[in-house]
């Protein structure tokens, strides 16, 4: 149990003074610290508006199972009374049958709302959608968008901004903010404030991380969502930001080697963890097995020459290394758009001399390693020391070119055939570093020590 | 040269037209794929109030160098124009004897505030703030706030909030946002349509990550800067966007094991390049020398059983895929601080059943797979291939759990040293668990092949 579990302490006044006083993020942290059965507990003493400002939080942990152990009618008026932007994030993890009942329990509308954003494919722009916006007729004026938003709109905590559609068509035409509003005068008409631009929107299957791009780059509180020219929603900024955490912490978990974890580390089940974990982890074992093969084919040298195998793990994981540098480099670049898949020859183009320029300051520390140990008499490599020096300097230079070349590939052969380029590239590229390590260090030893050890 | 560049094409008609009318952050992205000299020309054909806007953009790869190469009154004139927060970053970056002269040639005032910011270090909230919010006396009216923003502010793009501080001693008491102001009657003291809460405010040198964290855990659109209770600036949402991206670019770039790259990867020069990644494969080369010691240690077993080397690389790299795992699931659960410093040993007693239950698995693997060969006649591991298969598989249990647990515990270890704990933990962890990972095999061969093979 944590140390700044309150219920653990038993500390009841303060758990009444945070749920009533507290700025809601803060309850929510708190409740995150709680195993689920005691964060219910808590949540049933909760007044109900204040329970809506909870669940609003895109923070709370397991909020669909929380939402599920509510009795049914408190938990129909709850997803009602929410933003529909969570409401449908809640909906879309709710277990059958709490899932069909809720919805069946809904009015129409709003039910008819959540099944067409629920419609959509998680991490599209409209699964995180919210429906609540301010839209007003081109041919209003000022002074009646500023009545609209007084009264048809004061509940609204935060007004992104003002759109403008067509009066007959519906379809958007401008986009406007609070602050151009107010510093109009009231009988202006709402276009002559608005910028002379069509607004940035996005289409309902746009990426989500495409829509974090395009946030971003033009420095947006709001980008609409928008069909045949009619806004179905809008994704703000700070759906936005919790989209790049979460894309970054699956981008970590999966450079990692792993399926990206979607509960918080301590919070995971153990099996489920273990599940997330094994199959990458099996699944690269497996092909690791390849350098055993390798090593199998090159029995006869080994056998010959046992000094050989005292510099395996140096070789293969200097050629990992390197590969994994390239592989951050590229996935980096890429998620950022520096580059684009056309780029792939440029690339290579500054990997091939990157490699060989970074191979050969490892070739020399390699061999200078060597002559050091031989001529201290720390370890005798045997009369042909020079040769094995000459056989892993010239094999470091091999393999971390290939390495460099090869890490900065992956990401775009991934990329090509439609999968993310984070996707366990990094690991990926370990293992095909490492099978053609071992052949590139016995070829240029075939060739190097022929005739003398071989 | 990208085939998307406009002056290779020559295409002049196309270039006026794109800096006339497009959005400034489409220009930004042209001009980025230009080579420094020619975006240095167009540049200069801009209209100087277009020339404010783009380099307003914090995407715009290498401004300092560009204002350098302005002529001096312009490139003042411009730091004169453009937002504060942005000035203060280009200046950062400027060479000398260019900042010098620039800023000795700016007005006392804004010369004095730019000096203050650069004060604050880098990665400080101070020093990505920006000096131009809004803020009035806590005795004033709604419609006095109002007239104050028509008239005084209509130059701001975005009114991100309207922060409220005593009239006497300028001490930050109340946030509010435009909508409220809108919603309130013009009469209203602006303390009445305020939130009864003291706002969520950052210290001068609170690191940028926590004012990003603070932004996204309380839905803020921007969060002011206060010493001793007075505003300095704010810090706001789209710099925290900016800042989120540039932290994740960091800390791939250091899972990648190598130093963060400050410049998009395509305009950096080579030999930069190649300084940012040498020296981290060469801290890494050196301490996987420990390996080749390892091996020298084992040499006569090596030599009465080679057989042993065949398994070496894929068991080093279980046990490093499994520290890596391990490595990135507490990485990623201490930047969202799902899990503190106090922790470790709640983590520690999560991941050591979970590598003892890895290493199981892939230590069941490891056994099917001789047997198999050797059942299938595909290789012959000799007459104690059963032994063989035994100390492999009680090997890959013993490496996988290491890993996995010194992977889960070395974040904690270079966060409680003062270190970031993304910084290189992923190669790290690596070296680590392939030294220790050879001399667990070769233990364990020796306790179970003792008599027979060794």
């Amino acid at each position: 149990m944590n140390e700044s579990s309150l219920v653990a302490r038993g500390d009841a006044t303060a758990i009444a003074r945070i749920l009533a006083n507290d700025h809601v993020a803060d309850i929510v942290e708190a409740l995150n610290r709680e195993p689920r059965e005691i964060a219910t507990e808590l949540l049933c003493e909760v007044p109900f508006e204040r329970l809506v400002e909870i669940f609003d939080q895109p923070e709370l942990d397991g909020a669909s199972e929380l939402v599920e152990a509510l009795p049914r009618v408190k938990a129909g008026r709850l997803l009602a009374a929410m933003s529909v932007d969570r409401a449908a994030d809640i909906s879309r993890h709710l277990a059958e049958p709490a899932r069909s009942e809720l919805l069946d329990g809904l009015a129409p509308p709003l039910r008819a709302t959540l099944l067409t954003i629920l419609g959509y494919p998680e991490g599209s722009a409209a699964s995180i959608m919210t429906t609540e916006y301010v839209s007003v007729p081109s041919d209003w004026t000022v002074g009646r968008t500023l009545d609209h938003i007084r009264k048809v709109e004061r509940t609204r905590q935060t007004v992104y901004a003002i759109y403008v559609v067509d009066p007959r068509t519906h379809v958007l035409v401008r986009s406007t903010g609070l602050r151009r509003l107010i510093t109009g005068e009231p009988d202006d008409p709402i276009m002559a404030i608005a910028p002379d631009r069509l607004p940035v929107t996005v289409s309902p299957l746009t990426d989500r991380e495409k829509v974090a791009h395009l946030i971003s780059k033009y420095d947006l509180l709001a980008v609409p969502v928008v069909e045949n020219g009619k806004i179905l929603g809008i994704v703000t900024v700070d759906d936005i930001i919790d989209t790049m955490i979460e894309e970054t912490t699956q981008d970590v978990h999966r450079f990692g080697g792993m399926e990206a974890l979607e509960e918080p580390y301590m919070k995971m089940s153990f099996l489920a963890m273990i599940q997330k974990r094994a199959g990458w982890l099996c699944a690269l074992f497996i092909s690791e097995m390849l350098t055993a093969n390798a090593m199998q084919s090159y029995e006869g040298e080994l056998e010959k020459a046992v000094v050989l195998t005292l510099f395996i793990p140096l070789i293969m994981s200097s050629g990992g290394n390197s590969g994994s540098q390239a592989t951050s480099l590229v996935i980096r670049a890429l998620a950022l758009r520096e580059i684009g898949l056309g780029d792939w020859w440029r690339v290579a183009l500054r990997e091939l001399p990157a490699g060989l320029v970074l191979g050969s300051i490892l070739g020399v520390v390699g061999v200078c390693r060597i002559t050091l140990w031989q001529y201290l008499g720390l370890y005798d490599y045997g009369p042909h020391w020079q040769l094995i020096a000459a056989t892993v300097g010239a094999a470091l230079i091999g393999i971390v070119t290939f390495g460099s070349l090869s890490g900065s590939m992956l990401p775009f052969a991934l990329k090509r055939i439609g999968f993310d380029p984070a996707s366990a590239s990094a690991p990926f590229v370990a293992t095909l570093v490492d099978v053609t390590g071992l052949v590139i260090y016995f070829s240029v030893a075939l060739v190097i020590l022929r005739g003398t050890l071989l």
